[in-house]
């Protein structure tokens, strides 16, 4: 059997799977942001016909799917695997989502870092040789997720000055081991990171250590330096997570200059009002599918390292005092 | 590249992974139980010297992860993989387990299905080349599952007579592809199937549709009859879904005499008062890591196929009057 691990924590696809198609689908606010034409759907009142924002979120979800395996001249039926997760409790974004697709279904849990984990995971699963095609669906919503992290939307609580803005955003990838596209060529499975942040409202500075790891772990086990890639995405580290990050790298001497997050490319934090940027499983899911991933079929990029962060709390943890485990996966994707 | 896919949803490994080491820790309840003689540790008083239910779950994953990892003589830094997910929002039992452990890591949620999900997944990453070791750990905790699901413990809420018992139980396994021990020789990777159960009290029914539909997909896929297999065991389906799934069978010909129920296997139904049977993710995992793998150990069976079901609804799905998505992957373990 080929050998298919780097190092310590890395993988190198022997047959890299290729990004067939991809889709998104954005509320109203991230519609009015700096991406804004690089969307699929941009929805008008946030609700997409549904009568809660839990089904408005999973709607998201399946529209961005549909959209997707559309772009690809593919139905439900040629898909192997639907990896999806999401930030509701018990995941029921995805669930309900997948409800009725007819696709066999493997659900993730990775937070804000899941559209690395499903990608990563559905790009092992077909090079694996366990199938042909798979998606990678995710999402969040600025309302789903606000009640249920924070306070009611009505209580109209005052944000602190290193809170992020959990994106209104679904993304979905279609995967397959032939065909056209950006290739899927490795990756680097993360480990959970916690450096003592308590903090709920400062999950950059939670996610930036984890961010680090996992970036350094992918350098050392590629033997790769960082000019490799023409651009670093972390997702969602927002402004202050981003900082560290480039900090951390400065002080081993190393430039990180072509870093970017996804955080802070969906807004426009000046004139959004967004503080430290954008959050939610759906912000980095929203960039690779649009702005990324368009920009590598532009030939904009040749390569880029794309690494979604996720801080793996909950609000029992937090109300019981504990700090915020934090994961960071990369992908390799090359145009 | 071989093929390995089998039909609709199965797969057949070309090198099929080995179960290493199993172990699993339950509460003072199930060490009560039946079972008892198949467990590595049972717990006194559920708390596990924790000072919360969530942080004692997180205490039994650890734990079992650790003596399986010492039975198999291996430590935390040969895993290629953690694969993992609990029951608690934002899966934080498997999180907060994760963290400090240094292995890379990949949350899952499949509610009770986890321990099948995991398995799967883990058999997969080790098949594909994707490394030598993998762990699959789950685990539920019925105080911490009681009062995010239901009512504080306190209130004393009446159990409905369909109702099942969350498992206070904790099980892991170790995959590797080189050794000795039973095999991980195929899978069957579910789809969401809802009938339309909205009674949050009565999962058995909600989920056993999902069961059905997954075993005779296994039996199409594989070409197999259920008699292949010396013992088929669904997980938790307890007393009415099994009946159900029996019933199904039945009423196409089919006579499942040799299937189990770990939600009927891991409690006395009459001596212990859990109406329905057993439940949560921590059943089905720990019937596998000891009653189940044991028998095989020993000789009593040579192929099993586990079939762990979950309910994929949250507390807010129910609360808006949703009906109930299921889910069942199918395990093929031979001796």
């Amino acid at each position: 059997m080929e050998r298919k691990k780097l190092g310590a924590q890395s993988i190198r696809f022997a047959h890299p799977p290729i990004l067939l198609a991809s889709a998104n689908v954005v509320g109203k606010k991230e519609g009015e942001g700096p991406l804004a034409s690089t969307f699929d759907l941009i929805g008008q009142d946030d609700k997409f016909g549904q009568n809660s924002w839990e089904k408005a979120e999973s709607e998201m979800q399946k529209i961005a799917l549909n959209t997707a395996l559309t772009k690809a001249a593919l139905s439900t039926s040629h898909l192997d695997y639907l990896l999806a997760g999401d930030l509701l409790n018990q995941c029921i974004s995805s669930s309900f989502a997948a409800r009725g697709q007819d696709i066999p279904f493997l659900g993730l849990y990775g937070a804000c870092s899941t559209m690395g984990e499903s990608l990563l995971m559905a790009a092992m699963l077909l090079d694996g040789g366990f199938g042909q095609y798979a998606a990678a669906v995710t999402s969040s919503h600025f309302c789903s997720a606000e009640r249920q992290y924070r306070t009611p939307l009505q209580y109209g609580g005052q944000r602190t000055p290193t809170a992020q803005w959990t994106a209104t955003a679904a993304g979905a990838v279609i995967l397959g081991t032939e065909g056209e596209g950006p290739r899927v060529t490795g990756c680097t499975v993360g480990k959970i990171v916690d450096k003592g942040i308590t903090d709920a409202a400062n999950m950059g500075a939670a996610m930036a250590p984890a961010a680090y790891e996992t970036l350094r772990t992918h350098f050392q086990d590629t033997g790769r330096s960082p000019s490799y890639y023409d651009l670093i995405v972390t997702g969602d580290l927002g402004k202050l997570g981003s900082e560290i990050v480039r900090e951390f790298f400065h002080k081993d001497g190393v430039d990180l200059h072509h870093h970017h997050d996804c955080g802070l490319l969906l807004f426009d934090l000046e004139g959004q009002d967004v503080h430290c940027g954008g959050s939610g499983c759906g912000c980095a899911a929203a960039v690779l599918t649009g702005f990324l991933l368009d920009g590598i079929r532009r030939g904009k990029w040749k390569k880029i390292l794309f690494c979604p962060t996720g801080a793996l709390l909950s609000p029992t943890s937090t109300m019981q005092g504990e700090s915020i485990p934090a994961i960071c996966h990369a992908v390799s994707i090359e145009g």
